[in-house]
């Protein structure tokens, strides 16, 4: 018997030097029912173009990455991350997915505004409790174009150590918490294995989100070791590493969440593979690991 | 006016090349009250007279690195791990510090039990709820032990990045949990900044330390990044990377806690520095960074 896979998203950064037609064609080869996007393949094809040919190729797409770095203290950076914020919520309004996940960014740079989002330790502003503030701050801003445009806005907890460089939420319980002021259906959060699956309240956070309707996107990768010089790009394929995904998938499938489950793979090696036997191994391995456990 | 070192301890893996005697003399140097001791050296010298190379300097005993490894499934393992719990019980008894600090071990090998605390992926047993379930029981194995000898065993949560390979405790407040079923004499925890600093929960989980009188070691050294090859060796000196250290003492001080400050560093460059440049270079970044807010 055939697995079903109509659940089973690739996300197209796990096939990184494929084109997103190549992608596409990649994932409908390997029968899986849709792609996460991100925004510079969105941008090169044009939107409108690149929702055709996702739906050409009888695809969905699961979620588009993504919104964020939101963590500037001045006025010019705050006002820049507003603007482009707006712009992928319009994006990922055309492109035909509500879920547009937010990586919020991490410590700004203190004297020198301008820098990014990727301070020296020397020059980074390491008040946490305020940058955080700050990123609630700047939820709040969005929230309203993002509601208007039918778009959500999925907060994404990255690992803690991603801490000081690239995102300050940590945790799917504190997502919840910067998501609880607004509409389940305006702020949502993802589960991304890789970055959750350490968590002492992982069980109690999954719950929470689906009682509050907020699970967006279900993301499965691997936690392999020893960690990557660039530790970005250390995930592996679901079952190559340590991470507990019948457990994790059980939770989420009790929390009530039947959407799609995206595989999204940072690493050299995978990079490397041809896209149609990586499309295929994302499949093989949502079959045995995930689907059994939904 | 000289800064008052009396609650600066050097943690004797920071000049990891040094003897104890060599450490010891470095710490004293730098004016320091305190060092920090690890099982190896105090077996090596004798732990009666590693306690008198140690007082003879004027110094005190701050803790003693560590007990745990707590995670085994087998009779066998788990027998053994008693066994050497036992045994740092003893030498921290006499060595003279109550506090014995518990690195409680990442996911056991599944196949090949024997195989110690760093399975490949391959063997690993991924069941994690279950892993953190066996700490709490070989804790409660060991504290009737430790309560009769006065000696506090000292839970230390590690960084999430450690959970797979190194310690199932990832948060202060897991820590916490587990140490709840017994008096705060007997099980306490470290609060060390480079393991907890991301945390978006830490403020609370401090004060709840605090209030339960169960904070037995502030340790502080910084994130640097780029992540070292290893890890674990990624540590720097206060003020070298993104930790905001000030904030974080002052809710440690607000929490009641009155006794050493230690700092441990895994580095390799710091390894290669002389001890007295490095245990001058401790006392200067305690006195710049944390002192004034205790």
């Amino acid at each position: 018997m055939t697995a079903d896979l109509s659940r089973c998203s690739l996300n197209t950064a796990t096939v990184k030097h494929a084109s997103l037609a190549e992608a596409v064609e990649a994932a409908a080869g390997a029968g899986l029912g849709a792609v996460g996007l991100w925004r510079h393949q969105v941008q090169e094809a044009g939107a409108e173009k690149a929702a055709r040919i996702v739906s050409d190729a009888g695809l969905r797409v699961s979620s588009l990455c993504r919104g964020g770095f939101l963590t500037a203290t001045d006025e010019a950076g705050i006002a820049a991350a507003l603007e482009d914020n707006r712009r992928a919520i319009e994006e990922a309004a055309t492109i035909g997915t509500r879920e547009l996940v937010f990586v919020v960014g991490g410590l700004p740079a203190m004297s020198a505004p301008g820098q990014g989002p990727r301070p020296d330790a020397g020059t980074a502003d390491r008040d946490l409790v305020a940058t955080r503030a700050r990123v609630a701050d700047r939820i709040a801003d969005l929230a309203p174009y993002a509601a208007e445009h039918g778009v959500r806005i999925v907060l994404e907890p990255l690992h803690p150590m991603f801490a000081a460089d690239r995102a300050v939420i940590s945790t799917l319980g504190q997502a919840l918490d910067l998501a609880a002021p607004f509409p389940a259906e305006t702020v949502g959060v993802v589960v991304d294995t890789y970055h959750v699956w350490w968590d002492p309240a992982l069980a109690e956070s999954i719950a929470r989100a689906g009682h509050e309707r907020r699970i967006a996107s279900y993301q499965v990768c691997d936690w392999i070791l020893p960690l990557a010089a660039e530790p970005l790009n250390s995930r592996g394929h679901v079952g190559d590493g340590y991470i507990d995904f019948p457990t994790i998938s059980r939770w989420v499938a009790e929390a009530g969440y039947d959407g799609d489950v995206e595989t999204e793979i940072f690493n050299e090696e995978v990079w490397a593979a041809e896209p149609a036997r990586t499309a295929a191994t994302v499949g093989e391995r949502y079959a045995s690991h995930v689907l059994p456990h939904l």
